[in-house]
């Protein structure tokens, strides 16, 4: 009988979290497994090594893919071999089959109670491709291609989602913050908005520049939507969805892997695509087929999942908001009472928090400040290659312990550069 | 110090294969993990679940996403929570990064060897949407709204790939299967091309029908292309690339999860899109930027990646062959060994060697058949809902103990409905 003593012998061959400080464990390769069988229990020992998480976790800013919360990962891990007595993995499993159908309804719902989406005015979609698919679709499916439609352009996604729209319709560029190098929200009232547009467009959160709408403006025709790329900001805070023709994110930044969009699109929008849209582009078809008309990115969905149950855990959006104040709060704090040795370009208003970019007044020391958090375990600090600079991406995953890190870093990094 | 108490705490909480027949292990949420630290290490027990791989294990036919190489999910539990050491799961890297950066490249590299893809010819894509998005991303980029182009349609993808074309060019049905219920593939002679036919598309495993080329026609047009949709047989045999204008083929079969569609697309045929294509449509958008236009479905890739490992270590694609035509065989001999218990529709010099479909003489008995085979541990073996019948998909990863498996209950089951 198979017992404790083989699956210590397994774990010896798959260690969960190999610590690199203990190479024996590490190349993989170099341990065949032994059928579990065949080993001894008398040559087993207890491995030498640390499974203390927060020793082997590093801390990691990226702007997307980004850090999941722990919880998570060990979750997906933990049942990656053979999903909850299935036999299976979550990655084998047949998308029409009972085990995924019940994954993605709770995904859905899930989804539903964290946003308070009303089930009966708004579909809620699992698609692939990333945003920038859905900057063709928004088009696509909500407009002719003689309809105008607006857009406010806050920063690079923005105006990539304008560019492509222009394929489709007549798009009109509103607003833009070029000119200020994207560190501005427009005031709403001074928006010359279009009075026959269909939709409005913008991004709420732009991940590159770190500026986020904190309220949203309401289209000036009445029968337009305002339509939203949430990819960086979405589940990091309450929306009032009823608000929003559609909201579209990629999952990469807040609630899962890289692989799936989510689409939150009001019922009455759908049905009305361009005949040049392709099947995978319509909102029609996936909504009809309850995103399961081709195959769906399922371990991504499943990812979602686990992230959306633990974000109810936490006691909802409210909850995750106030954590997130928080952590922005002490990292802009310590950028503005660096007295200029850090700056942040962003007006203070509209600063986000969930992407922090700032400078080094002495910008010649900026690589050697990326190069040194890395080597204390904070990666992925250097901005967007567009932009330059630094700049810290804090989603709802980071803990607070990674800010503080950060910050007396920063501290720590400044008093030894007078 | 963390030792090997945690560890077995740890795994208590969070069991690698919970055994169905061991309920305290089960519901997940009953035992929220504790701290590490906080566990008495003289609490523990040697846990009564067994970790014995193959009495977990089913054996799954489904037909998409389907079973994968059993150490390919046990390499990546293994290393799901940190990524060869990096601190990471790789499901939070950056696709930017140097980790995802070498796993991209090798995922690339070592599929170019499987199938022997001329590096200075071929661009080699991944990317997202299922081949029903290459529907249209291959009429889009490889002609104008006035060209012809020509579908052989031998099963519903097929027909689907046609009906979609139909909306960016004019695409012409040179031949159908479907008055045959698409059991036939027809001889390429016969075939009534057209000679201006900017490409001839098939599909070259039909995965619901069980229908699959053998040998590939050639376009009469010597400007044109031959176009093949993949999925459900890439990777199972070697094949000449060099035939082909684009291979197209979404993962979830042969090769890894689904959520990547990898298309392989002759260089000289990029860089055409019609002016209405997307972004994300637009193969030279990906082809110029190595697959990273936007944030690819890195998890994904990365499984990808370890599969196209594990098919090298068995031999490359004639071994992998060998292995599918010797379970083939023994599949299609046990239904035509039958008397007709047992009837596969298909023309035998067709067959596919990963879909084979069958129906019971007594028709009334497939449902049992089904449901008694699931409970000896093959599942998923219902035939595609628009078919119906049996259908047992046995793609690479299938083991052979598989086949035997499901023959012998065949077997079984016609001795006891005489």
């Amino acid at each position: 009988m198979a017992t404790l003593c083989s699956l210590q012998s397994f774990l010896l061959q798959h260690p969960l979290h190999p610590s690199p400080k203990i190479p024996s464990l590490l190349p993989h390769k170099q341990h065949p497994r032994p059928k579990p069988s065949t080993v001894s229990c008398t040559a087993v020992r207890p491995p030498p090594v640390s499974i203390s998480v927060a020793n082997d976790r590093i801390f990691n800013f990226a702007a997307g893919p980004a850090t999941l919360p722990e919880s998570v990962i060990l979750k997906a891990q933990a049942e990656l071999y053979n999903y909850r007595g299935s036999g299976m993995s979550i990655m084998e499993m047949s998308h029409r089959g009972k085990e995924f159908d019940a994954v993605i309804k709770k995904a859905e719902s899930d989804l539903r109670r964290l946003l308070a989406i009303p089930d009966d005015d708004y579909a809620v979609l699992f698609l692939q491709g990333g945003a920038t698919t859905q900057f063709a679709a928004v088009p696509l499916n909500l407009c002719a291609p003689g309809d105008a439609v607006d857009y406010v352009v806050t920063g690079s996604w923005g105006d990539k989602a304008f560019k492509e729209a222009q394929k489709f319709c007549k798009a009109n560029l509103i607003w833009s913050g070029k000119s200020d190098k994207y560190t501005k929200i427009p005031s709403f009232e001074g928006l010359e908005q279009n009075p026959n547009a269909k939709y409005l467009h913008i991004c709420a959160n732009e991940t590159i520049h770190g500026v986020e709408f904190k309220n949203y403006p309401t289209p000036s025709n009445k029968d337009a939507v305002l339509v939203a790329d949430m990819s960086s900001n979405f589940c990091s805070k309450p929306v009032d969805v009823s608000k929003f023709g559609v909201i579209y994110a990629g999952a990469q930044k807040n609630v899962g892997p890289s692989g799936v969009t989510i689409v939150i699109v009001r019922k009455d929008l759908i049905g009305n695509a361009q005949p040049i849209t392709s099947v995978m582009l319509d909102y029609k078809i996936h909504a009809d087929s309850a995103s399961l008309y081709n195959t769906p990115p399922c371990f991504a969905i499943y990812i979602c999942g686990l992230v959306f149950e633990d974000l109810l855990e936490q006691g909802g959006l409210a909850e995750v908001e106030k954590n997130n104040t928080k952590k922005a709060g002490i990292l802009y704090d310590a950028i503005d009472g660096s007295n200029g040795f850090y700056v942040c370009p962003v007006e203070k208003s509209v600063r986000s928090l969930m992407n922090v970019p700032f400078t080094l007044q002495k910008s010649d020391l900026e690589k050697k400040f990326i190069k040194e958090a890395a080597k204390e375990g904070m990666i992925q600090l250097k901005g967007h290659r567009s932009v330059g600079g630094v700049r810290a991406s804090i989603y709802n995953a980071m803990p607070l312990a990674g800010v503080e890190k950060l910050v007396a870093f920063m501290k720590d990094f400044q008093a030894r550069h007078p």
